[in-house]
């Protein structure tokens, strides 16, 4: 098998037994980033000679991390001292930050090779769209914001990938590419040198091809006690199907992979409980948007003042509020947002994980549409640790997860059920990787 | 009288006017730093050519906002593109970032001639403490972490300056340094190109001589309705006495500004209230300091695994989590201030403004100790703006502030009452302006 077809846990495993190289596995990455770029669009910049050097370099020491010799993409609103970072944003084309931003540095560190940027939407909130395709049929969004990293994952040109989200922008891409996705805890993952959006939302995530994948990254950022919780079994456990107050905004596909995960579950052992949430979480998703438009007020004054009218006016809406959002309005949203933390937490003396749709179905057709964050923003304003699962196929033969959802700073513990759940939801992962 | 003694406002005004020249200001600011800095070592860089030819070119144009033609200072954690920005840190000596910090960026394109950078304790958090003195005695800290800002302005070698605060690090210092100070409400000013610590507590704030100055500042920001709010009437201004519950740690000094600032705002008509906070306020010292140290573990993670030993070891102790803080103390933490911000809010429907300490007295004598933010934690925490207004000297010379606190996004409110409310606490300014 080609070594891109590898997930990152077996390349780091392979790597680490002397049975790969990091540089055939970025030679590998990079062939196939040759072969199909032309039609997926994932890249925004890419250094091959450089990322093909750094394998070299890392293959003659010793181990750095846990992410050693293995190759990342990242979402170009994250700040890379050694490539460009144009936020895909008109006014930034030229822009090569002095520094990495954290997660970038942590990787780095962590022994990973940056292999390049990809495409996002514009400052990963408006404005301009990725030009990304989805892999599995180019005439539909890849999703988005973290299109590129998305796509580039999901099309086994690179094992792992940063993306971001402020609403819904990196599990819903995760389910349309039909990957796994982690959104860590708010806070618990540095955000520093990712473009701001809304401080209360915006949270680094990152892409694998399996649970396992998840977990390096998780051990490299050292979220709590990453392998050291025990794997559960899948007998016996407590599972809570959450609709969501927004299930009239599901669709066929959606509801039909929320249904088989549940059944394959329950088939497995695990106890289903219809988890319906208190009549204040219905608010939630205005209220995310409330404060991502809000926050999106200061955070674009200082590229308004700046570019004027070469900004995007979408941008320029959120600086001058044309929402007319009032602090009264804002301070209510941030205030029901503490009230269902609170109040999410306490439900889970009832049960041990949350599943619930990722999407409200397949990726829809054209690039501009990158589909809608209602099952997503809920979680985001939560500040809980969210694991996107691939799980089946839609009628047009795109790829439908759906999520998993642990208390905050409960993802040790997510990662630890996502490796218990995942080969049961994920049934379609063993076909794609042979139709591959 | 030498431009350097103007407030930012009289400068504002008199650019306007035409009977002062930016250049003209510029050149009486730096021959003040000139002859002081040997003493009061505020100052990490200063770039004085570029300054001038700047504000030549501003005094050439019209205005480009509110801040034309005014010199401001940069606390050198906040990111420059045109000067470097050391963070005070050993390993960050030659860094210059490739662009400015939302803040810088908004203040530039508002007129504001960026002057230099001032010192700073190493990421505005620990590790090394500025050199800076306190300019009304040099035996003394000018306070921390925003001591060079909070001492150029105080020495009248700056009009304005920027600071932050996670803590206490930029109302203590404004009561060190006889100054006004603003800490704006949570979210209302980017913090985007300043040095990340506790993303939950950062906050830009700026100093000035002046309400009026700070006022000037948050029109550049568009904090809301600044200017449009009409300043009230002290006679019968319902003023709530706020002695929190850590007033065991307050000092004679401390004690004594509060009762006379009290006093004065009686004499002048107010109506004094005595709030004694409930008790769930209690653990709001320790829950900001939680917050903080928490929130420091992810963002230290790449400097530390950067750096390694180079890097001082109060950041490996955040990294490690050395306090040995649980998911559990955090969440009850931030469950906590969330309960609090809204009992807090409420608590205002029997009074206008509170009165609070801004410091537990006068700075204390050495660098190291930078002073206790004790008086200033909960309110970070709490999100609230608060305006630091200085008030009278403690029996070492030193001056003492006090603060007034406002409901989060009541930041132009709190100005039109910090206008109406410092020309009584502050009996001292114009006392100092003669003796400077």
């Amino acid at each position: 098998m080609e070594p891109c077809f590898l997930t990152a846990a077996e390349a780091a495993s392979a790597i680490r037994a002397g049975t790969l190289t990091s540089e055939a596995l970025l030679r590998s990455c990079i062939a196939r980033i040759e072969a199909r770029d032309p039609v997926v669009k994932a890249w925004l910049y890419l250094d091959k000679a450089k990322a093909i050097a750094t394998a070299r370099e890392l293959d003659k020491r010793p181990p750095m991390g846990p992410l050693h010799g293995l190759p990342i993409g990242v979402k170009d609103m994250i700040d890379t001292a050694d490539m460009p970072t144009t936020y895909n944003s008109p006014v930034f084309q030229d822009y090569r930050p002095a520094r990495d931003a954290a997660c970038v540095a942590v990787a780095r560190y962590s022994g990973a090779v940056i292999l390049g940027k990809t495409d996002t939407v514009e400052f990963a909130a408006a404005g301009r769209r990725a030009a990304t395709r989805n892999p599995k049929n180019p005439a539909h969004t890849p999703g988005g914001s973290s299109s590129g990293s998305g796509a580039a994952v999901g099309d086994r040109q690179v094992q792992l990938a940063f993306g971001t989200q402020t609403g819904g922008s990196h599990i819903r891409p995760a389910s349309f590419n039909g990957i796994y996705g982690m959104k860590p805890t708010w806070g618990t993952v540095s955000r520093e040198g990712a473009k701001q959006y809304a401080n209360m939302l915006d949270t680094i995530g990152w892409y694998g091809r399996s649970v396992a994948d998840l977990a390096l990254v998780g051990s490299a950022f050292r979220l709590h006690d990453v392998g050291e919780i025990g794997i559960p079994s899948v007998a016996g456990l407590r599972v809570a199907i959450c609709r969501t107050p927004f299930w009239d905004q599901i669709e066929p596909a959606g509801a039909a992979a929320l249904e088989i995960a549940s059944k394959r579950l329950e088939k497995a052992g695990a106890k289903l409980i219809d988890l319906t949430l208190p009549p204040a979480f219905d608010g939630m998703f205005e209220a995310q948007n409330t404060i991502m438009m809000a926050e999106g007020r200061a955070s674009f004054l200082d590229v308004a003042l700046e570019f004027g009218e070469r900004l995007h006016v979408d941008f320029h809406d959120r600086v001058n509020n044309k929402l007319e959002i009032t602090p009264e309005n804002l301070l209510a949203a941030y205030n029901l947002a503490a009230g269902c933390r609170r109040a999410f937490e306490a439900l889970y003396a009832d049960f041990d994980v949350v599943l619930t749709p990722a999407a409200p179905g397949e990726a829809p057709e054209g690039t501009y549409n990158t589909g809608n964050h209602i099952f997503n923003a809920m979680w985001t304003l939560l500040h809980v640790p969210c694991l996107g699962i691939p799980c089946t196929t839609g009628p047009t033969g795109l790829p439908v997860g759906v999520q998993i959802v642990a208390p905050r700073y409960g993802d040790a513990r997510l990662l630890a059920l996502g490796e218990a759940m995942a080969p049961i939801i994920d049934e379609e992962t063993a076909l794609y990787a042979v139709a591959a």
